[in-house]
């Protein structure tokens, strides 16, 4: 047998694919991608310009065309659809899975996804696009397909049979079948497994598991998410207001969705606004770098006039200028790591909480503790130094104080954000750093200013 | 019927639980508990002392104890398995999947574990235990279970449906059966679907799938959710050298190895040195922060005592002050930016990469990008305000070469740091911005030193 993992997906390959594109050697170019999977295909596609990758897609089946649309990025998607036409893309869409298919429309221009549509010929498929449109991109039905087998509770163990065997090309994983009473509502569940052990006259409605894990339609990606996690399934079936199964989620999404999570909140820490990978282009790298670095700049003027207006004080005094840096990244590092544990607890939506009262208590004693601890090493070392006992309170006393603050600013923010109904990851960013160092500055200078001079 | 989703775990159900447990209502507890899910009862009992929760954990069966105990949180096992005896805890170990038991037996001593082995009965959950503790944690090894479907390929669909009815109960969630040949050597899967559309008598070697996605046993857990994610897999066969199928992961535990891979980048980016979450005690959370607070305290004395040495240099021109933390902050900025894209990269094992060359030059091309752009507005801002030429000029000078230089230091070092096998991710936390600090203070200071005076 062969071993297809990992196909090893090397720059020559793309070259050579590319090269075969320009020079339509279309047999060179089936049979190199004969056997790869329709995942690695379009990562070498994501490789190539539009036009190449548009000859080498009209060269395969639609279903594997396709599958190869579903797997690549969000944000490559538009200009590599662009080389179509409606015609040429509707028979493709109309053989990829309802949710994928949906993923795609919602890329492309609205006049464009419409002419799509109406180019799709299979009527079942076109109401399950134009159904699955209707709901939130992140929401349990933003994340639904519409392909799932179900049975009719009063069918037997051969008629699901049948049905799954007439519906075998259109679901490609199976998992359950669900079934429903007369009026499509979700009953409960029979795994495949258990299908296999039941007798073939054996009635669904008599063998069901009735306690089956489901999610509305409106619920948060994030609840589908903690669901999914926390009881280990592998598919998820979501029912409308009045109980009616209306489709099914499948963990390979949900996968998908925690990975795009986390990056969303690593670029928002680290203050990148966009989505890029470092093989994006040295313009669009720059781009999504360059707002929060303005910002961040803006947040470094403002300190800089701030400061400018303790002149006199740092004429007499020039050494205060010294502890600066200490201040600043210590209320960051506080405020950093106050918010991170916020954002974390936001992302678990099912946790159970302490109430904000208790919470804010231990962030005080935390805050109290740590302040201490650092408080005593930088008054000993400052000693040790040989610096002024004035000044050595001033600095302990400005860190003890921005220590405090930071930490319930740190706490606070991506609370306050949450509710907003913003991304609460925003405040690890350099959002909490900017803060934090105003914030910083303002209490050094004044206790500087009230006790020194 | 019921639904089971999402079961609420109120502060009430947890402490009518406790109260239970206390006064031995054993009939109380065993009601309320009835069709609650393994997962649900996990995190009520990590809400309990040790000795509750074994209480009623020793209420319910072996094999429902043995799944609570599985999706507990890492880092509570260790106190709630303290409570039992090895010939206690046996008899649930037994009865849990293999790679849970796993897990669990590496949360507690050598000694407890041998004995726990020991007193374990069933000579096949012991041979499995046993092989398991073999492996790597953080291999494919570690992550899989031995508990899976094989069939010989010689054997027709009836013999294979003895095979899933004899393991029914130990294999939970079947999927494929795997197709061996006499020396157990994986030839490639049956999906569970296919077996149900297949003939009774139809050879397994006839329809099996031959080209199947595996593993072998010393795959990093990293390569196995990259696998996993790109093929949308929920099971991967595990192969040993000789190709020998060895065991099977399954995507909720991949799932769990990205989450937690998630968690651990952030808390590194935020400086939280343990794995604490927002209700655990202050002494907890306060220890988890104090070394990257206190190392960042010691870069902010470094500082101190750098900016001290340029004493006379201040007293002259007290304004430089000014400007340091827009130094600094930037510099922050721009190598968390840069640090954060690499580790991001570095985290996808099988992507095609650009040299290390062609990679440091974008850095380079985009640095110089964005540092111009920052150049401008600030030496505009400084000149609109009435700074000096002079200073405005050291200032730019200085922001541009800081802008470089962090760039460059913030995309080595997630590198080397991968290199030297640590993760990452620790480049983007606190360490990146004292080293930034401090370049960006000794390059602020040195050019105006050299300019202005």
């Amino acid at each position: 047998m062969e071993f297809a993992t990992p196909f090893e997906i090397t720059k020559e390959f793309v070259l050579k694919l590319e090269k075969a594109a320009q020079s339509h050697e279309d047999r060179f170019i089936i049979e190199s991608l004969r056997g790869v999977e329709p995942a690695d295909i379009s990562v070498v596609l994501e490789e190539l310009d539009g036009e190449d990758s548009k000859y080498i897609l009209m060269l395969l089946d639609h279903d594997v065309a396709g599958e190869i649309l579903a797997q690549l990025d969000e944000d490559v998607m538009l200009p590599f659809v662009a080389e179509f036409s409606p015609k040429e893309l509707a028979p493709i869409v109309q053989d990829m899975q309802s949710d994928d298919a949906v993923d795609l429309l919602l890329e492309i221009s609205n006049h464009m996804r419409d002419e799509v549509i109406a180019h799709i010929n299979d009527k079942e498929a076109q109401m399950n696009i134009l159904d699955l449109l209707r709901y939130d991109e992140d929401t349990a039905g933003g994340l639904m397909a519409k392909e799932l087998i179900k049975a009719n509770y009063k069918w037997d163990i051969v008629r699901t049979i049948e049905e799954i065997r007439r519906q075998a090309e259109d679901v490609e994983k199976i998992y359950s079948v669900y079934v429903v009473d007369d009026f499509d509502r979700l009953l409960g569940r029979v795994s495949l497994k258990e299908m296999i052990l039941a007798k073939d006259h054996t009635k669904v409605g008599d063998i069901f598991e009735q306690e089956v894990n489901t999610i509305s339609t409106d619920s948060s990606q994030e609840e589908v998410a903690e669901i999914m996690q926390r009881y280990d399934l592998e598919a998820l079936p979501v029912v409308n207001a009045r109980g009616r199964l209306v489709g099914r989620i499948t963990i390979d999404d949900v996968v998908d969705v925690i990975t795009e999570a986390a990056e969303d909140e690593r670029n928002l820490m680290a203050g990148i606004s966009e989505d890029v990978e470092e093989d994006d282009t040295i313009w669009k790298l720059s781009r999504s770098r360059l707002p929060w670095l303005i910002i961040g700049m803006g947040g470094g003027m403002l300190a800089a006039k701030f400061i400018a207006s303790f002149e006199d004080d740092l004429a007499i005094i020039p050494v205060l200028a010294a502890f600066i840096p200490l201040i600043t990244a210590t209320g960051g590092n506080v405020g950093l790591q106050s918010s991170s544990l916020v954002v974390q607890s936001l992302a678990n939506p099912l946790a159970i909480r302490e109430s904000l009262a208790v919470r804010l208590l231990k962030v005080f004693g935390v805050a109290l503790l740590n302040g201490l601890v650092l408080n005593l090493i930088v008054f000993g070392i400052n000693m040790a130094m040989g610096q002024s006992m004035a000044l050595s309170l001033v600095v302990a006393i400005a860190l003890y104080t921005v220590v405090m603050l930071s930490s319930i600013l740190g706490t606070m923010t991506p609370w306050v954000l949450d509710k907003m109904g913003v991304n609460p990851a925003m405040a690890s960013g350099p959002f909490i750093t900017i803060a934090n160092d105003l914030l910083g500055l303002t209490v050094y200078f004044t206790v500087a200013h009230l006790l020194l001079l």
